[in-house]
C-alpha cells in the first residue's frame, strides 16, 4: 500500500497510544509507532497486522532531540510523508511540592512537554513546506487545574497546552490543524483499576467512571475528519458519569 | 418510518440551524424544527424532502414558556420520543454599554440564554426518565469573552454556557449528554459576507476566514456520535486562518 | 464635609455590603446604600454615623430600570458626584435544573444580573463625562462554574462577570476602573452558618474556611487604591483553608 | 533592626525586581535581592540604604538547586527567618515554532519554570515548619495565552502559574500565602520603550500603556497585607489603555 497515509504515534504506550494507532490503521493508514523501549510494540503490531494493517515499531526517547530527528527522518524517508501526528507521551507523578525532587519535576517536564515540543516542531518541519497535516497532543484534567500535589505533572502539562496553542495559532494558515484533547478522567487501565481499588477498598469499579482507550482513538479520528473550516483547538472527553 | 429517531431544532435560522437539520435528517432522524416565523421553514422543508428525509416546521417564540412546553409536548405525541435536542438562537448586536437599552439588553437575554433554558429543561423532562438523549448548545466567541459593546450579547451567551454546564454535571450521569459548541468565527451568511465588505471595503472575503454552516452540522454530528464514556462537554471550532 | 468623596453600594445587605459601606466611610467617603428594603439600612446608617462618617440609605429595587435611575439622580443632585459604585446583589439558590421554575430563573438573573446591568450603566452614564470612577462587582464560586443545581445562578453570575468585563474593556480608557471580585467562599454569615450545621451536623465552623464580610471591604478598598496604570480586573478571595 | 521582617527577591532586575524590593524595604523589611550577576545589585542596594533601609544583595542563578539552596540558608542563617518570597525570574523570548531551538526552550523553562520550582519549594521548606509566610510569583499575558511566537515563553509561563496554583492548595492550610500577579502589559522600561518604538515608527509612547513598576511592587504590597480569611490566588493588572 505505496500510497497509503502516515500517522506517528510518539508515546505509543499500551492503552492510548495503541488505540489511536489502531484507530488509524483502521481507515487505511500506516502508523510508524515509538516509545521507549521498542519491543514492547509487538503487540501492537501484530494486532494492527492482524486487522490488515501496517505498524512499524522504534524504539524512541522522545525527551532526546536527536532520536527525535532521527525518527521523523527515517519515517519520511522509509514510509513516507506524516500526514498526522499524535504526541501521548505521559508523566502522571503525584508528590508534595516539599517532597517533589528537582529531578521528578524536570523529568517530568521531560517527558510530558519537552518532548512535547520537540515532536510538534519536527512534525511541523515536515507538514509546514507540504501545508497539510495534523498534529495532536494528549492533555489531562491536570492541563487546566493545578491540584494538590501536581505541581510538577501539572507544571509540565499546563506547559504542553500552551505549546499547542501557540502552534495551533501559528501552523492553521499553514493548514496544519493542531488540536489538544483533554482527557478529563481515568482511563481504564490495569493500573487505574487497581489505584482505585486501592483508595476505594475492594469495591468494584462503578460502571460510567472509567474511558474506554478505543475512545480517545475514536475522538482523534473525529478531530482528524474535521474540515478545515471548522477545526476544533480544544475539546474535554469524560465518561458520563464523571465528577467534574 | 415510524421509528427514526427525532432531533428537535430550536432555532432553526437559515444557516447553522438548518445545516443542523440537514445533517440528523441525513442519518434519518425525523427532525422537528422551530423558528419565530415558521413560513420560513419551507425550504428546509423541502430541502429535507428532497434528500428523502422528513422535517416538520413549527412556529415557535423559544422564549415564551407555554410555546416550547406545547412545542415539545406536540413533538413527543404526534412524532416520537425526542433523542436530540439542539439550541441555536442567536442574538448578536454591539452597542457601548451606555447605548444598550433595557430593552436590548432583556431582549437578547431572553432569546440567548432564557430560551435555552427553555429549551434545555423542557427536554431534559423528557430525556430524565428515558435515561437517554443529547441536549447541545450553540456558543459564539462571545461565550469566552466580553469583548467592547458586547455587554449584552456576552452577558446572555456567558449565561447560556453556564446553564449548559451546570445541566452536563448533572444530567451525565443520567446519560444524557450536555455540549456546548463554541463557533470561535464568522459563520458564512450572506450578513456575514455584508458586514466583512462593509468594515473592510470591497475586497474579496479572504478565503479560509467564514465558517460553513454545514461545518457546525457536522461537528453536532461528530458530538451526538461519541461514546458515553468519551463525551466531550466543550469544544471550538474556527476556520483555519482565524485569529485568536 | 461637602468636598467628601461618594461611594454608591447597591445591595447593601447586612454583610458584605455593609462591610464595603463602612470600609469607605472609614476613608471618608460618604455613602449612599441602597438596598430593597430601605428600613433595614438603619444599623448601617448609625454604625457609620458612630464612627463619624455619614450614610445615606435608600429603599431601592435594583432590578428597576425607573428606580436606578433616580437613585443615581438623587444622589448626583443631593449628595455630590459618585466617586465609587459597588454593586452587591446576591441571588444564590440551588435547584435540579427539572425543579428551576421560569420565576426562579427570572428573578435571579434579573437581581444578580439585570441589576448590575441597571446599576453598571448607570454609573457609567456619570462617570464616562467626568472621565473618572470606579464600577466594582461582586462575583463568586459560581462566576466561573456551573455546579450542579446551578443552573439559574451560575447563569446570572457568568452574565455578570460578561458585563463586568465588556465594561471594564470600553471604560478603562475612559478611566473608569471597572473591576469584578470573585467571592470564592462561604461568606461568614448567620445563614451560613446556619447551612454548614445543617449539612454537617452539629460540629463546629472550621477556622479559617469563611470569610469576613470586612475582609471583602478590604479587598474593594485595595483595589480601588490601585494606581490606573496597574488596574486590576479580576481576583479571587477564599480564606487560607478553603479547598478549591 | 535585629526584627525586621525579611523579603527574598529572586530575579531582583533593575525594574520590577528592584520596585518589589523598595516597596517592602520601605515596610521596614529587610530585602535579600538575587540576581545572577550581584554586581548590578549596587545601586538597589544604595537606593534602598538611602531610604534608610537594608537590603543584601547575592549573586545567584535561580535554575542551580545548590545555588538556592545555599541562598536560603545563607539568608536563614544570616539574616532571619524569610517571611516573603517574590519570584521574579523573566525570559520572554519569540520565535516562530520551527526557529525555537531546544537550547532555547529549554532556557527559557529553566529560567521562567524550574527556578520558580527551586525558589518555591525552598520557600516552603522554611516557611512550612513555621506555619506563615508569604510566596509570589510573577505571570504575564502569556501566563494564559499561547500566542504566535511564544511557544517557548508561553510554556513556561503556564508551567509557572500550574505551580503556584499547586502550591496555593497545598500551602493555603498551613497558613502559607501563595499568589500569582498576571502583568498584563508591557513594563516601562528601557527595552520595552525601545521595542515599542521600533514596532510604531518614532512615535511616542502612548500614555496609559505602559505599567510603571512601582506599581507591581504596590500590588505585591496588597497582596501580602490580606487578611488570611480573603486570600487572593490570583489577580491581572494593566494600565487602563491596555487593549486587551
Amino acid at each position: 500500500m505505496a500510497d497509503a497515509r502516515i500517522a506517528v504515534v510518539v508515546g505509543a504506550g499500551n492503552y492510548i497510544g495503541s488505540a489511536i494507532a489502531k484507530r488509524f490503521a483502521r481507515e487505511g493508514f500506516t502508523i510508524a509507532a515509538g516509545r521507549r523501549n521498542g519491543d514492547e510494540l509487538s503487540p501492537l503490531v501484530e494486532a494492527i497486522a492482524d486487522e490488515g494493517g501496517t505498524c512499524h515499531g522504534f524504539s524512541l526517547d522522545a525527551r532526546e532531540e536527536e532520536q527525535i530527528t532521527d525518527f521523523f527522518a527515517k519515517v519520511e524517508k522509509d514510509i513516507g510523508p506524516i500526514e498526522v501526528c499524535v504526541f501521548n507521551v505521559g508523566g502522571n507523578v503525584n508528590f508534595p511540592i516539599r517532597d517533589t525532587t528537582t529531578r521528578v519535576f524536570t523529568k517530568v517536564w521531560q517527558m510530558a512537554c519537552l518532548a512535547g515540543f520537540l515532536t510538534g516542531r519536527e512534525a511541523a518541519n515536515y507538514m509546514v513546506p507540504r501545508q497539510r497535516g495534523a498534529i495532536f497532543f494528549t492533555g489531562a484534567t491536570a492541563s487546566l487545574r493545578g491540584g494538590i500535589g501536581y505541581a510538577a505533572f501539572a507544571s509540565a502539562k499546563f506547559g504542553l497546552r500552551a505549546l499547542a496553542q501557540s502552534m495551533a495559532r501559528e501552523l492553521g494558515p499553514a493548514n496544519i490543524h493542531v488540536a489538544h484533547l483533554i482527557i478529563d478522567a481515568g482511563v481504564d487501565t490495569a493500573w487505574v483499576r487497581e489505584r482505585i481499588k486501592q483508595a476505594g477498598g475492594n469495591t468494584e469499579i462503578p460502571e460510567g467512571r472509567l474511558l474506554d482507550p478505543a475512545s480517545v482513538g475514536e475522538t482523534y479520528w473525529q478531530l482528524y475528519s474535521q474540515p478545515k473550516d471548522a477545526w476544533t483547538f480544544e475539546l474535554d472527553i469524560r465518561p458520563n458519569k464523571e465528577t467534574w
